[in-house]
């Protein structure tokens, strides 16, 4: 094989993540390397540290991204906060929750599912009923927003539940940090964990995490050695904790710690309430579009994530031929179902940087037309204005 | 806090890595992100591997970057082989060996230490005379080129003693990858991990990893489960293995692998024995600088790692205080001493891109300008014409 250097098609990425990445964190990511212990880096560390406080909207000092990416920031929560025989609610809309009690198994630890329908939110009786029936549960684990089927849950109210009957809280916000609200200190989160690639419109890699004291004294009071040296908070504590040695731990991901510097100021600068509304906003055009369209969603109107939307592929349309040209034609990358809900649903990303309106319009007319083209039985001419209804509101 | 965008220093990193990256490998770095599983990335993931079987020097089906660093790379090795009970000799001659019995604590294995002083390569007497009073060991674990110290072991003669008592081998060639001979069919190593921030000098974050069918054998039929789920070879096999469907496992660092693979193509532009022959020289430049100087190895001659290169701190200079002015008048960054070596020794790495004549100039400049500014006892003005004879050698 004659190997050149790698030069990437340019996509617009409107799948479940990586989402478009704007330029200027491309650009942080090829700043000059230094090293993991300079002066100039600890202060970068710090900095990050504060973006990523206000990001969850949390004052934990434990607010810091793990080495990997998000599969390792869930590793990291289970590993530190579950001990062998530990019983572990783990509510399931999806398939990120079965990879929680994939997690929680691994861990020694018991899990008990707790499920709703993909697509649905998670139910807060069945969880008081499963509290209630399982009184020696340590811990809660939810996902805030199921990237597999666009379904969001009451965290707030889920979390409350948990705390109720003495349970730690472990959330997954993947899909949702900066494109839904999410606020550690005021739902009592007591360990979170996100990725860089979605609404932080950062490159994969990363998965921002945050602990509260509540969690940060089980992991101390641990009568079990964590099980992994990499992911063993006692250890990671030492570089990124509050007044921490920044003793070597582990050799940091530079560039990409940058990158996520970048991404984090970039969010900032826009503000929480903005991005939120942004993402609100653009998720109603591309519905309009969609629905307009004839393509209908698979989650209720009131769980809808606004940045992944999930829409049943119509009958006798052949989904891979679908996305193969919608990348072929448009350079336009959507994503196909996951689990249960393969070859059944589309997942239609605006996340972070690709929640613009060119996007939207790309999608909407890119999809219309290869449809179209392909006979599949949709409404042709009605989808684009529909959708430019939407975004003209101010 | 007022946060403005983060813009690094320019440094010359002459520490244990990361080693300077050059400009190619940024620029891949920030080249348009685009998605895991979009068919132009599945054939960057199969250069890749090719890439990394070269610098490997394998035809192992099972090569690839594990998407988090080094130390990640060790620890998948350790979950995926050893299952509790296993006993596993760790030969210990620096800090990583101690990392290793680590792990294998931590995947409940029974860990015999075999150790050597730090500073000096790993004993094959010492091994054998430990393989036979523990025969039923099932694994050795052993650093090629152990980081703390600048020492390098006989890989191959320590591999072929266990395996003639049948056990599995890992090894650890964090520093040596790209730097010296690392030839793992030929040796036989059943299980490898790197970094890619050494002698790759590619951005920090990533962890080459390859493994042979003996050791695979083991992981596909281990009785219990792995355990970590980021980590399963099971799991991530799916994504990267031979003729694999590319499931989804987890989302890539895609922009890092382009560095990754602009990296290793210069690696293979160059060719190993031209590579592994620029740090032999380059070594002896430095080495008749600083042994002019008056400084001297902590590891005896046939042991040295060109690459990273252990000098004891003249008696009564302030480690610190030498390592702070180096990095402030001439952005040169040096590595301190690890563990039981911290305060007594610095470590000047000669790795990738960082093994350049300019470089040696400036760090032997660098360090006698100010130890000589800062009163400590060495040789004034025989240093640089010291190097420059070995440099201008053909």
């Amino acid at each position: 094989m004659l190997i050149h250097s790698f030069n990437p098609p340019v996509r617009t990425l409107m799948g479940p993540g990586p989402s478009d990445v704007p330029p200027r964190v491309l650009e942080a990511l090829s700043r000059p390397t230094i090293g993991h212990l300079d002066p100039a880096f600890i202060t970068m560390m710090d900095e990050l540290k504060e973006l990523l406080q206000y990001a969850f909207q949390t004052e934990n000092a434990l607010t810091m991204p793990i080495s990997a990416p998000g599969s390792a920031g869930m590793e990291t929560c289970f590993v530190n906060l579950v001990e062998p025989g530990d019983k572990v609610i783990v509510c399931q809309n999806g398939v990120f929750g079965g990879r929680m009690k994939e997690n929680v198994e691994r861990c020694g630890g018991i899990a008990v599912l707790v499920e709703d329908a993909w697509g649905e939110a998670i139910d807060a009786g069945k969880l008081e009923d499963a509290l209630k029936a399982h009184a020696d549960t340590r811990i809660v684990a939810m996902v805030h927003a199921e990237t597999s089927t666009g379904a969001q849950s009451n965290v707030a109210t889920l979390v409350k539940l948990a705390h109720k009957h003495d349970c730690l809280t472990i959330v997954d916000t993947v899909t949702s940090l900066g494109g839904t609200p999410v606020k550690v200190d005021e739902w009592e989160i007591d360990a979170i964990y996100s990725g860089s690639q979605k609404c932080l419109s950062c490159t994969p890699g990363l998965s921002p995490v945050s602990f509260n004291e509540r969690a940060l004294d089980k992991v101390r009071n641990r009568k079990t050695r964590v099980q992994s040296w990499f992911m063993d908070l006692n250890l990671v504590m030492g570089y990124w904790g509050e007044g921490a040695k920044r003793a070597y731990h582990h050799t940091a991901p530079i560039n990409a710690l940058y990158s996520l510097h970048e991404a984090l100021l970039i969010l900032m600068e826009e503000g929480l309430d903005a991005a939120w509304k942004r993402h609100h906003k653009n998720h109603l055009a591309l519905r309009a579009g969609l629905e307009a369209m004839g393509l209908t969603f698979i989650v209720k109107e009131a769980d809808r994530l606004p940045q992944l939307n999930a829409v049943s592929i119509p009958d006798g349309v052949d989904d891979a031929a679908v996305r193969s040209r919608l990348l072929k034609e448009y350079n336009l990358e959507i994503g196909a179902g996951l689990g249960a809900l393969a070859g059944k649903v589309w997942r239609i990303g605006l996340m972070g940087h690709s929640s613009r309106a060119e996007n939207i319009l790309l999608c909407i007319g890119a999809l219309e037309s290869v449809l179209g083209n392909m006979g599949a039985e949709i409404k042709l001419g009605v989808a684009l204005p529909a959708m430019q209804k939407v975004l003209g509101k101010s």
